[in-house]
Formats: structure tokens, C-alpha cells, sequence
């Protein structure tokens, strides 16, 4: 039996999953990842973690096929090293990949977090017996993220920097993102965003998505507009993208996409209603199914495809 | 010595190549379509001058390793059938692969023109040693067309409909355009695009891209203006793509980019203007190379690789 871990590795903390298969989970555990006490402490405490799985599978650690790590960008995918990111101070230049395979005697690979789950809601539905060759993932969080899968591969990037799919400009000198740009499509479809089109619209100062959504499940007519402009400059980026690669599936998940048809409904209606006439070539819009373990499955999936 | 034909299919002229290598033309010639006297005549001429290019070479035509056509969409790829073609009326349903592959019994393959002329920028490229595995080529002519290849394959979507960059809303509610979207990139960054904009601002009724062109060369700000709007929806557009896919290079082609450092300059200008300050990733913007030939290189590129 030919055994594969992912680990996604967060600000608070470190998901660790075993699979046989890509897409499938044997087995799944938590860590917290104490990002302040620096990486040392956390990859130790990873690398046992490790073993000790392995161990109760009656594996030597040098027997797992691949060790797959997604970590929030930007990462050297080569080097194996964690360059930088925000929710991770203290953490620049981690030497990720080197330190686990030292440890551990296996081969690890390190993927960018949001491509990682993009791959790994591919694998899970492809598992589940879906039969998809091309999506696209929307990770709706407190940012948007993303990644794209063409063709059962998921697409990288010339500097491992596709799939950002929060800054694609969907209103040319709209509102002003930290990035530099204007009209991302984050400032409108992230938890920060609806949050601002709410506020901006005179809603009463809420923090939390799901708190709008309520409000716009009751019916609050600001509350379904913050959600409305959402889901309207999420349709443009779909349309997008439809007309660039054409995939089968979008696929939207992220803490904002708990709010369910609050948001998916629109977001097809709109997508129905902003795209062309000619050809019926929309993709399918739903909901993704992986859930938090996308991350952990995709770079599990991946690091196995890296060793083929 | 294995030979590919690539055939580039349009309303005024068929272009045939003979390649030995994808990229690289050893022979061409160019045949009037007729369209109006309907696909039969035509296809035979084509089959006739295939027949006696490849008595010259000293072949059989069924010595050919492949032939690949490219024709205005939509096409059936798999049936080789083009389904309809607005410069090619009374062409519906004809049957290009199968009638062409009985009567020179070489096979046959049927591509989307505006994504073959994309491989084909990219086969000519790879051919001349360019080092790229990743480009996006804008056709910028009557409309806007283009392709994408991806880690050297050309992406075609689920239905074939990938590729279509001339449709990516860059305006929310900008332009109507009769594919029944509004804001699509075609309406500002076409031939018809710059000069709606030149009349829209008060420039007379100047028919052809090349006036507006020498205007703006000599100065005329109404002219500067209409490429100054195409320059900013293409960087957009530029923008766009490089955080969805992060490729290596973006290539304008097609009549418009003829207008050269009076696109380029600008274009170049608003990419570096308005894309984000997080990472470098922006992709060499440049004017094709292949022009005319691109077509038929890369519908010859493609057929070889599909007999792989």
C-alpha cells in the first residue's frame, strides 16, 4: 500500500491527513501550529506527528510515498522554502521541504495553499466519481483566493503565482485594494468585502458574514445588496473565465460560501444574465464540497503526482 | 522525413504550409476560398494542391503524417465538422476531416483558427529557440480573438470555446456588443472598438486602424485618445490573465497590432500602471512574430501532436 500525507499548514493551525488514494482521507489530525513560537517547535512537533501515524500504520516513516505541504504564498515550490506570509511572522525563508525530508527520510513538496485546495476539491469530486477534467476553485474568505485545474493539472504559473483569482479587476478604477490595483474582485466578494458594500450602503456596523447573511436570509434589502453586488462581480469573473479556458466547473467555496444560496443563487442569476448569447458554454456554478480538507488532499494529490 | 500539412481555412483565401518540424514552414502557397461556390469546390482544389505538393516532395499523400485544418468556429472538433461560420455562409455542417482524409488517406484534424494561429505563435517561437512554456496570443482584428497555451498545450475548454479573450468583460455595463454581453474587450480594442471610440470622441469617419494610426503617429490627441482606451482595456485584460494563469509572454497579433509602438507603448504603460505591487509577475508584452503564417503553423503543430 502506497501511503500519502497532506499537511496544510495555517497561521493557527497545522492539518495533517493520510490517504491511499488521491482525493480520499484514511485519516486526519490537528496540530496547533503556536506560530509565534517560530517553525522550529512546529515542524518538530509535525515531523513526530508524522512518525507516530506512521507507526500505527506499520510503516517505517521512509515508506511513505510523498509528503505533500501546502503553505500560505509566496513560496520558492523548488527550494522547498516558505518565503513569507502574513499570518505566519517570524516564518521568512522556512526551509520546509529540506528540514521534513531530512526527518523523516521521505520525499516532501511544498504547494501554495490556495492551489493546493483548488486540487484538492478536484481530487475529492473525482474520487466521489465526478468525471471532470478542467475547474476553477473560488476560495471566499477573508481574502478570495483561488486555483485552476486544466486538463487534471493543476495550473502553476510561469513564478507559481496563478489562481490569484481575488485580483482580477472586475470594475476598471473601482475600489482601491492594499495590492496596488483598483476593482479587485476581493474587495467586493470577500468576507471584507460584503462587509464594506454593507457598511457603505448605511448597514449597521456587523463583523461577521454570517451576520449579514441572517440579515439577508430575513430579507433585509441592504444586507441581500451587499450579497447582490458580490455575487454580481463574481458572475463577470465566471464569465471570465468561461470565455479564457472554458472549464466544466466552478466551484465556490471559503468561510463566505457558508451563506449558500444567499450567495450561489445570485451568483447564477447574474452569470446567466451578464454572459453572451452564442453558445451555451457556461460552466456548472456550485458549491465546493471539500470543505476544510481541501487543502491537506490537494497536497497530498499533488506531491503524489510529483513523484510519478 | 515525416511531413505535417496545415491548412488555414478562410473566407477569402486557403493558406497551405508543408512543415518537417512544428514551427517551421518549408513551403506554402495560397488559393482563393470562393466561398460563395460552397465547400465542395473548394475542399477539392485544397485536396488537388495537396496531391501535387506532395508529388513534388516525392510522396504519397498518405505518407503524410498529418494534416491539420483551421477554420472559423464553431467547430465539431472530434466529427472534423465545421458547424457554421459567418464569413463562410452556406458552409454548415461540412464535414472537413472526413471528406479531406478519404480522399488523400492521411488524417485529418480540425482546429478553432484563432487558437491554432496561438500554437502556431508558440511553435514559431519554440522553433526559433525562444524558451517559453506558457503564452496568450490577442488576435486584435475586425474582433478580437486570441488563445491560450499552457505548460506548451494549447488550452480548448470543455467545449471547445476556450480561447475567446475578445469576450472577457473589461467594463461592467460598458459597450453593448452583439454577443448580447456589455463591456467586452473586443468592443474597445478591435478595429471597430478604436473606431467607434475616434468617432465617439469627434474624430470624422475614417474607415480603416491604419488612418487612425498615422493620426496618431503625427499627434491628433482624438486618435491617441481611441488607441490610448484599446491600450487600457488590453492591460486589463493583460492583468487578468497574468493572476489567473501567471504566463510567460503576451503576444498582440492580428491587423491592429500592425499599429505596433502606437499600441504597444501604451498597453505596456497602463499593465505596469495599474497591475499590483505584491510580486513582479507581470508577463513580457509583445507584438507577434508569426503574423499570416500562424494559422496554418499551428494547425499543422496541433495535428502532429495529435498523432502522438
Amino acid at each position: 500500500m502506497k501511503l500519502a500525507i497532506g499537511v496544510d499548514l495555517g497561521g493557527t493551525d497545522i492539518k495533517v491527513g493520510v490517504m491511499d488514494r488521491p482525493g480520499v482521507l484514511l485519516k486526519k489530525a490537528t496540530l496547533p501550529t503556536r506560530a509565534a513560537d517560530g517553525p522550529d517547535q512546529a515542524l518538530d512537533r509535525l515531523a513526530e506527528h508524522i512518525r507516530e501515524l506512521a507507526r500505527r500504520l506499520g510503516l517505517r516513516t521512509d515508506e511513505i510515498a510523498a509528503i505533500g505541504v501546502g503553505a500560505p504564498g509566496p513560496i520558492d515550490r523548488d527550494a522547498g522554502v516558505l518565503i513569507a506570509a502574513p499570518n505566519l511572522p517570524g516564518w521568512e525563508n522556512t526551509k520546509i521541504c529540506p528540514r521534513l525530508s531530512v526527518a523523516l527520510g521521505a520525499p516532501v513538496s511544498l504547494e501554495n495553499d490556495a492551489n493546493a485546495a483548488a486540487f484538492g476539491e478536484f481530487a475529492h469530486r473525482i474520487a466521489a466519481g465526478e468525471r471532470i477534467s478542467s475547474m476553477v476553485l473560488f476560495t471566499l474568505g477573508t481574502g478570495v483566493g483561488g486555483g485552476v485545474v486544466i486538463d487534471r493539472r493543476l495550473v502553476r504559473g510561469s513564478y507559481d503565482s496563478a489562481g490569484e483569482i481575488g485580483h482580477m479587476i472586475v470594475e476598471a478604477d473601482g475600489r482601491k485594494c492594499p495590492c496596488g490595483q483598483s476593482g479587485c474582485l476581493e474587495r467586493y466578494a470577500s468576507a471584507t468585502g460584503i462587509s464594506a458594500t454593507f457598511q457603505e450602503r448605511g448597514g449597521a456596523a456587523v463583523q461577521m458574514t454570517r451576520d449579514i447573511c441572517s440579515k439577508a436570509e430575513r430579507g433585509d434589502p441592504i444586507a441581500m445588496g451587499a450579497f447582490d453586488v458580490a455575487a454580481k462581480m463574481l458572475a463577470i469573473a465566471i464569465i471570465n473565465l468561461q470565455h479564457l479556458l472554458n472549464p466544466e466547473l466552478i466551484a465556490l467555496g471559503g468561510g463566505v460560501a457558508a451563506a449558500g444560496n444567499v450567495l450561489l443563487e445570485p451568483v447564477r442569476r447574474y452569470a446567466r444574465e451578464l454572459t453572451w448569447r452564442l453558445v451555451d458554454d457556461l460552466p456548472r456554478i456550485e458549491l465546493a464540497v471539500a470543505g476544510n480538507d481541501a487543502g491537506m488532499l490537494g497536497a497530498a494529490a499533488l506531491a503524489l503526482t510529483n513523484q510519478q
